[in-house]
């Protein structure tokens, strides 16, 4: 075009490259974000001395954060929360250890000492301690492929609390090393689909004590089950079925009640311990334990016996404990993780997950010194902590000094608790964790969720729990990679009466600009999906040049790129987009992209694409790039010796 | 606001929901997309009846298509680069079969039958097939594991055959099944860091033969390797040493020569074939194979036995055929379709990568049957082909006879050629392979990418062929999934003298709006990176509210999103987005979304999000989200009592 004075554009501005950065400060930059990305140090930069020191101590124990501003108002309001807790935590914990082939004792130990441990470190005020159903079932199930509970009782409770410690260890590690955002590639798809199918399976293993039932399978899924109690049919209890059911029916109602009326919350608080005193007062005086209803027996007096000298270090059982503790540690962490998160969401504070980690990972390395076994935050129990208007964590500490109490003066008292009040319990807590509105949600609003959702059910529920886990982050991850490897690319049409160029399918009023092709790539170039996009982009000119052809418009000249959404870009993304420019010049179509952002631009800079002409071609808006090309193409019209590689940008 | 008359904004576009899809639709559009992105059917839809029959054919045989059109010009330019790369095919052939621990007639017998099926199925037009040099060390390698080669040769053999056979059913079922997608998750930096280890790894073994050893190490990493060299200087052969050096120096002096004068690329071509023929009159009449030079010795006349009876179809071999078959069937497919497809760049004709994998597996499988093994597109081959003029795949079927009538006739003339010529072929073969200019352009352009690239390498070096692999192969899916759980977020600014807001960063003259906060999220939001841009939203929140504390700006009032790059959410992008909003709400700021595309429109629209005020939030551009946030800023001042629920669009 030569020196032709043209009239449009006005105002242009170049896309300019971003200041180029020394290596040392990017590399920091992307450390910084990848592993702190909420800043946790901000505080400190603004102190010095010993100022410091006391923030650090107040950063790992918050406890020296609350504690000067703790009021007698607080204290009450904690003492009801903690009290109401711990009606809730003794049943649950006793029924809970049981899950994981554990004895009884073991679930009121772990709601003695790692609620303290929390209490001091935990960032949280609502998050309430104990064991939770699904780390109990899942840890009993994959120590008993090592170790079975009822031939080797004493080792497999070494082997327990060797994985709880290494559970803690490793939790604690995310959290120091800051690599929290691991439990992020746990979805909440996937966590929907896992706990609802845990819960199924969970509620099936109690078929046992409620029918009565002495022999039962040793496998967790639907098709054992459902064999070994229609095979049994004859062995049924009936007493201990009618027994249950009526405990269900009670629990289910109270939780309904409170549903409806949430002032009464400690109705359904103290439902499961009712029906434990309710039981045990029947069994006493009917003495149904001669009549087939089984019952908890003899539990030890006395606090935590230390089980340091018990950990076991030696293979092949400490493998077993590591696979164990890690996946039953990350597990308890994404629970106790989001439910930390979704109260504080609630209240308004902020919870560092990395922090939690570390809380969460101490107390279970302390409980695994003293005969506890795996604890996490619960959401039943939490939300209660909630609902009862706890204020600090001060409530785990009151909940542990109740359970201390039941410990040395009540066990005794629980001889007589019949185990089908305590399935009744599991059922009912169980129940509540079979989230189906959640599942239709999902089904509602994303469809391949919803599949993610339902993987991780069945897989739980027909496999084990472990398969389930498995499919469901496989498959989380394989849509990770689906996503990134086929990114959505749209044409862009010009919107009647304005400036605006916006996707013609979302904005179906929207008109093709004749002889400019207008493409927008809505994710990062990657490796990945660089020859997808490469052979799509050739499709869509392809599909446009047959469009032109049926319609007789203006022919195919320009093709623009809309690159404002390339976040992101590799080495193969930048050849792609070489490519691309000598794929649409052998076809006779001069290339433009539009608003490439820094990091496209620092790569084009560097490599040797933007010192070609095609600076020329870059324009920071789709409407200055389209005028470009429209005012070639009537230049062209009236001077049809066109020179394409000359660009229409100011410098 | 009530009903104010207010002057701003002037034509005004809604954020539109894209008009609802049947779900069916949906569903075949996204497998569309997922399996078909190429639209390989277009052609089909076109045609009816037997024309569909003929296309089909056509589809899986292309030569049915070129066939018709072959002329006497291209019969010429094909016997030339047929014999050209049959001269280079046969020595390759007998060295790389050394290298999987073959007998050498098995690389004379791969360079005759697969060529004949890949000329009727393939649809590169300069491929040159054959064997490669490191899928041979890979599955020697492998194979190695379980069968020892010198013990039990003939099984080892059988094994080999049967890893063959299953590489090429993975081929073409990854083809047929339109799963080919998956070879790109082979970033351009693994293959170089990884080609790159294999090369270097495969030279090194080539030390055998050049110092004339007898004893060697069976471990192929360089310290095995060098501590074999260095404990065995007594043990070496200066008469095969000197040989050896010899014809390395001659074969890559030919290949300077040839890459300066690209009109002399038969010089580089015939070179190989020269330095055997020379290597085995000077045996013949030195007798150096009494002194010390090793020589292949007798090869069998005759053209491939069948070899269907022979494939192991037992436990344990079976599993560690189809485990080898799967790992060489896709490092074999990557070079093969790499290799294709930059020459149909320069060509400017399209390959079909799925169809690409089935003519590749279907050699392979027939090749299993016919005393083959493992085959693909080599690269140093096929580029000499292209160089030497090939028009057609019939090339591969000139260069399938010239390997024939050397079976038939002329293998006893191989009889008096020195290992150590051999030896010189691979390492000078081997040498072109280490990129170490790409791996400079990766430092450049990619620090990242220069990791992977340098991983790959050291893994293979150090460790094995696997181990690099697998190292690569990890560090690129974990560097996708780094990328998607940490996304790029800026702060715009109005670019002076326009109605333009790019990043800050990118653009230092761009200016801050007083009292709003413009983000952009530059990616599309899973829930892998959810959580994250919470967290991350949150502190440019906070750093812009401490900028304007120490500026004394207006203070913070809106937040304005630009969704623009986000290019699909899932439902946890949902409810970060609705957490972001409470969020805000809370800080006493008012969120404002602008161009939502239509991924993100339709599940905002499906979740309860939309059906509060936010339509009203919900700006096309940032220029009129800015232009509404400022009008409202403006009228606050003047009557301080606003109504933040109250948007500014007309709908």
């Amino acid at each position: 075009m030569g020196n032709i004075d043209y009239e449009y554009p006005l105002g242009m501005q170049n896309v300019l490259v971003p200041p180029p950065q020394p290596f040392l400060k990017s590399i920091k930059y992307s450390l910084k974000e990848t592993f702190f990305p909420d800043d946790p140090l901000r505080k400190f930069k603004k102190e010095r001395g010993w100022k410091r020191l006391v923030l650090g101590v107040q950063y790992f124990f918050p406890i020296f954060e609350w504690a000067p501003q703790y009021t007698f108002q607080f204290l009450k309001s904690d003492v009801i929360a903690g009290i109401t807790i711990a009606s809730l935590a003794i049943p649950q914990g006793i029924s809970y250890a049981k899950l994981a082939n554990l004895p009884p004792i073991l679930g009121l130990y772990s709601s003695f000492i790692p609620p303290l441990i929390y209490a001091m470190m935990g960032s949280s005020r609502d998050l309430a301690v104990g064991t939770v159903a699904v780390g109990s079932l899942l840890m009993g199930s994959m120590l008993s492929n090592e170790v079975n509970p009822n031939e080797n009782p004493k080792l497999f409770l070494h082997l327990a609390f060797t994985a709880t410690f290494f559970a803690g260890l490793f939790q604690a590690a995310l959290g120091l090393f800051r690599l929290g955002f691991i439990v992020d590639f746990l979805s909440h798809a996937t966590i929907v689909g896992f706990m609802g199918g845990a819960a199924t399976v969970v509620c099936l293993q109690q078929l046992k004590s409620i029918l009565g039932l002495d022999h039962f399978t040793h496998s967790a899924d639907l098709v054992s089950v459902m064999r070994s109690v229609f095979t049994q049919i004859h062995q049924w209890r009936w007493e201990s079925a009618v027994l249950g059911f009526c405990f269900i029916f009670f629990l289910l109602i109270t939780r309904y009640f409170s549903k409806k009326q949430p002032k009464f919350f400690w109705v359904s608080a103290m439902a499961p311990l009712t029906s434990v005193i309710l039981g045990s007062l029947l069994v006493y005086f009917t003495h149904a334990e001669k009549h087939g209803v089984q019952v908890i027996g003899e539990l030890k007096k006395g606090l935590n016996p230390p089980s340091l000298t018990n950990l076991v270090f030696v293979s092949p059982y400490m493998t077993t404990a590591i696979k164990t503790g890690i996946i039953v540690g990350i597990i308890a962490l994404a629970e106790g993780i989001a439910v930390g998160r979704s109260f504080a969401m609630f209240k308004n504070y902020h919870i560092d997950g990395n922090k939690e980690m570390i809380a969460i990972g101490t107390m279970n390395i302390v409980g695994s010194f003293t005969s506890c076994y795996l604890t996490t935050g619960p959401f039943s129990r939490s939300a209660v902590n909630y609902n009862a208007g706890c204020k600090t964590a001060a409530s785990n500490i009151i909940m542990s000094i109740a359970v201390m109490l039941t410990l040395l003066f009540l066990t005794p008292l629980f001889h007589y608790t019949p185990l089908v009040v305590l399935s009744a319990i599991i059922v009912s807590a169980m129940l509540g964790l079979i989230d189906y509105q959640a599942a239709i949600h999902l089904w509602k609003i994303d469809k391949f969720d919803f599949v993610v959702c339902m993987s991780a059910y069945i897989g739980v529920v027909f496999g084990s729990v472990t398969i389930g886990l498995v499919i469901a982050v496989a498959i989380s991850i394989l849509r990770i990679l689906l996503f990134v490897a086929r990114p959505r690319t749209f044409v862009l049409g010009n919107i009647p009466n304005s400036v605006i160029y916006r996707n013609m399918e979302q904005y179906p009023n929207a008109n093709h600009v004749p002889g400019i092709l207008i493409l927008e790539i809505d994710a990062p170039i990657y490796f990945a999906n660089a020859s997808y996009l490469r052979e799509r982009i050739t499709r869509w000119i392809d599909e446009e040049e047959d469009r032109i052809k049926a319609t007789g418009e203006t022919s195919l000249q320009y093709v623009i790129m809309d690159m404002s959404a390339v976040g992101n870009i590799d080495t193969s993304g930048i050849s792609m987009i070489e490519e691309v420019k000598k794929i649409a010049e052998r076809r006779g179509l001069q290339l433009a992209l539009v608003n490439p952002g820094s990091e496209v631009m620092k790569k084009l800079n560097k490599s040797k694409f933007k010192n070609d002409i095609e600076q020329k071609w870059m324009y920071l808006t789709v409407e200055e790039a389209v005028g470009a090309c429209n005012f070639n193409l009537r230049a062209c019209k009236t001077n049809p010796k066109k020179d394409e590689s000359d660009g229409w940008n100011n410098v």
